[in-house]
């Protein structure tokens, strides 16, 4: 049952330098790292073309229409954190916009994943503040029923643990839990090592069909070729 | 019971420099100021990023697959006029395209809302014509059957009358009734005159907790901070 | 029944310069031209603002969550080729990312059409390698199943036979059959010769009420105009 | 702008008598009647197989998450009325259960179309008290935001004002406005008129091709015939 | 490009008595037994429970909000065919009712299949006249467009051509080839001759992880128990 | 980040009496009970009306398209289980069947909860194995790939450890914390009590707003009777 009306102030927190080094390896990669795991559903989507962004999760409980917590929220961002805004029920409306954003900001946040809706969206690509959200809408919300922070929430479909590392770009987002955060980075940058290599021979015209020996498999499988 | 195969030639239509200003305080400004009603629904895009427009409403009223009616519209633009056009039943069919924009522009529409799709959105993002849609697709329609221009439509689940103020940005699409739209701009006014001085504590480190008094609140409804 | 597990090298290929031809006139008029058919559904859109592409067919068949035959079907490609990718059952997995577009490119595929999701949006749109899909997602896949390439597919509701031509951009993606290609091409073209003059005159005011003599009809279908 | 917080007591109802034909004429009937207008969007379904009613419309305005407003409607309510319920944006909630089933019931209303969700669907059932909704689920609501009573609502698509007569079954719901309901049940009744005859001759083998004298017009039209 | 005008009167239709035998076996069944293809996507659902068919599909294809081709299609309709509707573009409207329905009785037909909506479906369950659909509607159809019967059609995402086997029930739909009727009904039985003393067993409380062989598998793919 | 290959053998199951309890009162009266908490997406629904169950929570985590691990968990279902599974991304596929409902029924299953399809869904109804999903289909499953057996899921939106309590009936499903089982039990049993009373007097014509005694707060929210 999920906690309703309360802040957990202290929460651990993966290290922030390797949340920075997951970032710049992207989604993919570290999703990939991870056995394909951790994924965010796809119909999270970034508000502007080249959004980015990586941090340490705080995460915050809402209802339906009301964005009270998010006010409440901005208290315990430390630089280097991520919002993650989970809804207890569907929900489009925009419940962020630039005032919060300039909020979020000054507390050093570096951007906000929310299963719901968002507005200013034109603003917010000036102030080049990055969100991931699932709608947006000019439909604003009330303040009116407690949430929680810092309680663990499912987020489009993914438990996210106060603390967890969140990577975010233009193919999605990922959340890594804080105690397999090295693991996953050490995983994710010996995956990253020889991309250019493999790239080159591609670009080159190396089939992967032979780059990764496929060719076998494909055979024994009992694949035809057609003439 | 709608009425079919009738256009009202005479519409009063809101004060067109009130639409003007209403258009310069954006949608989740005069969606608030209206008392968080007059929203279209979110599914409602822009075709490109930064497309805005105002003005007064004609109507029309389309059946699926056929775009008719959008060639008789033409005739009753004044300029200062956004053009809403609403579907007896779900389409996503292209029901607009870049002649039709050009044929809009020279009667100087400002925009167009449609409850279904357009085509030939790279011309028109070049023109700069703003078109708010649900769907973007090549599919063409017929000229078939009467619809309507200037009787009170349903458009994306909101009620526009023809003479209506509509305000469209990249947060959506907002209807105001004209006999409401000096009042909405005096309360949608009234509401942005201190966004400017909030937005300078936030990005100071005021919080919103103690800017907006909801410690208090927050206590008596039983919220709970927890080390 | 869909056949698995076989590759046909000799396909029957529609002229190359017909497609680009094609591809040039857009898939709104080409769509058009072929009596309103051949349009995929509205769902799959490009992954960069004005991409476009065009040329012929060269298909796959995959499984949900399973990319192999998407390296399978590089050394088929030939300059010209677009890909078309089909799955037999609906997933929005990333099949398609930044290594298999290298070898896209390096065989001269003009682009990649698939009714699922791709991933490394932001490098495939430095590439300049245009793709459609139905998602975009950081999910990756396996190589375990056995698929088809250059069989006939449905994707995205349209039935896409090996070597037909596939026009694709801003506004959606259209397939014409190999035997139409040309008869097609002539269509479109004559369609397309006239739009300078109408568009010009529409600029200058003329109403397409009287451009496209539609007082007539409209009158005797019995439309009304009320004062 | 829809007005909130009223409830307008005196309704102008259209006569009970001509909602309860048009109920016994059918959806199907009605719609026909009204030249193919006034259907809701058919996503809203009953909650039981052969579930049918017709009243005259009483509304209710309600925000995501909150039936205040439903406890407050029953008051309203009149023998012969059904209950239409729209919300200010998209909701899947359960709003309505089996106690306020049995209040609606014990004041004389016929059903309830709901543009969200209801619950205890497996009670009302038992009771074969009618709904109409677009989602059944167990999620309660709130009581803490003041809508309306008796103003004009759209829902699933519709303008519904109070005292519009309600036609409601399997294939979904119709709203006839007051002042057209009698005409409408004219033009229903004499629809249904020839529906028995034209059923005998269609069950003895008789084709809709000949019954309907569609061969001129096809061939006119210019349709063939391939051996 | 599909062809729109006509009529195909003469069509190669698979053997009656083994579209019969399929549908006895089954909509899973069959599906396996072609190698997991052949099945229509999931949204097509029967108007009622238990409903099923099977027989040599006649296609027609029709446009959006228009049921002229319904009408002509009777004609073709041989005792033991079904029915196979696609629409060239997404509609939900109520294209089919109960005259209809009586008219395909009359001729022998054994159900529908319609990648759209229908109407009337009360009536239709107590004639117990089978159709798969994607809705259920009220709203009714113009008869204006031609559309073409016994053309190869792409249904709900999966290709069906006139004479193909069609096997419906509350599972979904499948097409199977005319050319491979026989061959996958072979397969099928097969399939479905062991069904009984597998289902013994499991119902004795023997382990599918036995019974299927799967421990030895699971150990060498690594798969581990936790005490 | 979930463990993939592994089964936990040994799970701390809620109390099984309290869990039939429990389901005694149903979805709506326990989440209820839980402060609006627990309930899984109401797209999920059971595949035949009047279905029900109540049991302790056994998990597994699936791929798309594989359902080799429904196979595994068999083995760990101790009588007043019910099964819970997840699929690591968006799947419709039939991932269950007759045979698996037989295995699962010899063991003492009280149910599925699966965020997929099933199928022979009418073979599943006549053995009255009630099973909650969010698709039904023919489509069938590999056996390929390791998911896991025990480990804490997201199913339809809600957090599910082995040994919970999960309740399931035709509002939905609603998943209960084996450590708050007890709690939840009363707060429900004690809701549910006064049912009966208010039952009655609502039946018999008294009106909420004085039974909930929403007169005074209404008046004081400024809500307005206008005759």
């Amino acid at each position: 049952m999920v906690e309703l009306g309360v802040v957990y102030r202290n929460i651990a927190r993966a290290d922030r330098d390797i949340a920075a080094r997951l970032g710049a390896l992207g989604t993919a990669t570290v999703h990939e790292a991870m056995g394909r795991t951790g994924l965010l559903k796809p119909y999270l989507r970034p508000i502007y073309p080249g959004a980015n962004a990586a941090g340490t999760a705080v995460t915050v409980l809402l209802h339906p229409g009301d964005n009270w917590m998010l006010h409440v929220v901005v208290e315990q961002i430390q630089p280097g954190d991520i919002v993650v805004a989970a809804i207890t029920a569907d929900c489009t409306d925009g419940y962020f916009g630039d005032l919060l954003a300039t909020s979020f900001k000054a507390r050093g946040a570096q951007g906000l994943v929310i299963d719901a809706g968002v507005r200013d969206v034109s603003v917010l690509a000036e102030m080049k503040f990055p969100v991931w959200s699932k709608a947006i809408s000019a439909k604003g919300t009330v303040k009116a029923t407690l949430g929680s922070v810092n309680v663990p929430v499912v987020c489009a479909g993914a438990l996210v643990t106060p603390g967890d590392v969140v990577v975010a770009d233009d193919d999605g987002v990922v959340v890594v839990p804080a105690a397999l955060a090295r693991k996953t980075l050490d995983a994710a940058a010996a995956r990253e090592a020889n991309e250019g290599e493999k790239r080159a021979k591609l670009a080159a015209g190396v089939l992967g069909l032979d780059m990764y020996n496929m060719r076998e498999p494909l055979k024994k499988a009992g694949f035809k070729y057609i003439d």
